[in-house]
């Protein structure tokens, strides 16, 4: 265990890589210090200092991402990997209806990674993302593993005072809308494991690479959807799809104890998923009801509040998929004259 | 990834174990719902959710335990595992002269670990410590991992406006301290290595274990030293010995611009550990110095201050071993007449 390695790494501390510590102290050269009045305290101590403000609430969520189950190290790029821990963090907050703020990540790595330029490319990605949305790096935790990756990415957001747009609030009536569209991860993902793989040359241009490949490797949040839903009060709930439309409209469903009936025809499924489904005889709308990580939000948002929802944000649009049931009408969808009960069928881990 | 297993649960979600969605709902029932005033929103949501109060900073800290780095599945048991996991992030809190109010624990273990008890008396472990502290779960994340067991424990704190107590706030001249008694953890993990083990019967008395594997196993963080230093602005700057008393006083008088003389004839030795030492030629003081893991607090504390300090907290005491120097001086230490470097020798992950 500890005593163990500990050995090891004494004797190749004064090798080339950067140890625990020198690593620290060079990240929190490359965080901005900025926000004085908020933040009291960044990376460094044993903790990081947030300082209280009245009429602001405080959001915190975590999650943990795992090589070969969340990802695979072949598939990605360390960039790419940093962005999506971020990025999956980011739509937990946006799915609140407020504004991410602060980041800590954890992450664990084998030995002989620690020694590449995996950590530091990890973090050119991760802060890359956090800078577009101004959000502040403060802290984490470094561990070495036996053998695999692991990253635990926590972020804390703000919104004011019982703002924070739950999965809890539907009613019946509510119309239900989706931010996007569905499929392109799913898709992605499934490329990914037909072998298709990213350009070896890191330098070569993203935007060459499919873009349902890029839906599963670097997920953009919808950060300033999520802003306006909440400081605007237009959602009753919401979620992010992270488990895929049919499993977390469930949760929402569940949460709100209420129902609800979807049009098959108006789910909006992204135009390479339709295509690519097209050539191999599959049906796109599978994916885009059961296929997760498009990171898209699914809200809810009373008849009288529809007019006031913006058509566009940050270039994103928005589509009404359907509406807020009674509990007891249970989850169903409408294909044509036909209505089915929409069963869960997205990822669950257990 | 995600859809390869994805197919194997939805077979396997009609059987004996929870799912994760009936494992979080259970937990949540669990977990007492109070002190409305400061959380709105607990564990089920994207994010949990705090209220904001004047007056007040918030701290947050995380801190990632791997299987076969921080710990092995064999030595310990799940529940000991869970209490270890939060005393970890208590110690951070403490550390920072603060209180310890809210955690959020993510979980990756291997699908064959989900299907017994562990993840249960994992928890069990965790909420007995939190209720202790009057620590509330109130969120985390849980994967499925290839083979290793991971956990990240996330705590946040609260304490009164600028009143953490930082790394770097020690002066020349300042008295340094530590709580309790040092090279216990150290000694502990020496055993365990050597093969001592746990009684197999769970239910067979703790308090018959050799104390030494319990400050390993079982470590207490110094919960109430740690808000009664914050509150009576006691301590100009405080860490808690995680890595070893050497390396972490290093990294307080980095970050304070000092030095420091310990005199090695007050260090406080656990009295099992000089036992334990004496039958093997070993020298307790080398364990003590650089053992890591007791999770005892050291701190700094103005001379005109000392004697505001109480004798004991929670039946914890306090012991005075060095002074804080200029930084021209060093870390240094005294035994006898003779004056040592003490150089860093405790853990570090790489």
């Amino acid at each position: 265990m500890k005593d163990e390695l500990d050995r090891q790494r004494h004797a190749q501390s004064s090798g080339r890589t950067l140890s625990e510590f020198e690593f620290i102290r060079t990240l929190r050269q490359q965080v901005p210090v900025r926000d004085q009045t908020s933040l009291s305290l960044g990376i460094g101590d044993d903790a990081a200092v947030i300082r209280s403000h009245p009429g602001r609430d405080i959001l915190i969520s975590t999650d943990l991402l795992v090589e070969d189950v969340d990802f695979r190290r072949t598939s990605t790029t360390p960039t790419l990997l940093g962005h999506k821990s971020l990025a999956v963090s980011l739509s937990d907050i946006a799915a609140m209806g407020a504004r991410p703020r602060w980041s800590l990540v954890s992450i664990g790595v084998p030995e002989d990674i620690w020694e590449t330029n995996f950590v530091k490319d990890f973090y050119s990605g991760l802060l890359s993302l956090a800078s577009h949305y101004d959000v502040q790096l403060i802290g984490g935790d470094t561990s070495s593993t036996p053998e695999k990756v692991v990253i635990d990415s926590i972020i804390l957001g703000e919104c004011g005072t019982d703002l924070a747009v739950t999965r809890g609030g539907a009613k019946p009536g509510d119309q239900i809308f989706v931010t996007g569209y569905l499929g392109g991860a799913a898709a992605g993902l499934r490329l990914i494991e037909r072998g298709a793989h990213l350009p070896s040359d890191p330098s070569e241009d993203l935007h060459l690479i499919d873009h349902v490949m890029l839906r599963q490797l670097r997920p953009e949040p919808r950060v300033g959807w999520g802003i306006v839903l909440g400081q605007e009060r237009l959602a009753t709930a919401m979620i992010d799809i992270s488990d895929g439309l049919s499993s977390d409209l469930n949760h929402l469903c569940l949460e709100s104890k209420v129902g609800a009936l979807l049009d098959s025809s108006l789910i909006p499924i992204d135009k390479q998923v339709a295509d690519l489904c097209g050539r191999r005889a599959l049906d796109p709308l599978q994916l885009a009801l059961h296929g997760g990580e498009d990171f898209e939000l699914v809200f809810t948002v009373s008849p009288n509040n529809v007019s006031r929802l913006p058509r566009r944000v940050d270039g994103v649009s928005i589509t009404h998929i359907g509406e807020i049931r009674d509990a007891t009408e249970g989850i169903r969808i409408s294909e044509g004259s036909r209505v089915w009960e929409l069963k869960p069928g997205g990822w669950r881990h257990f």
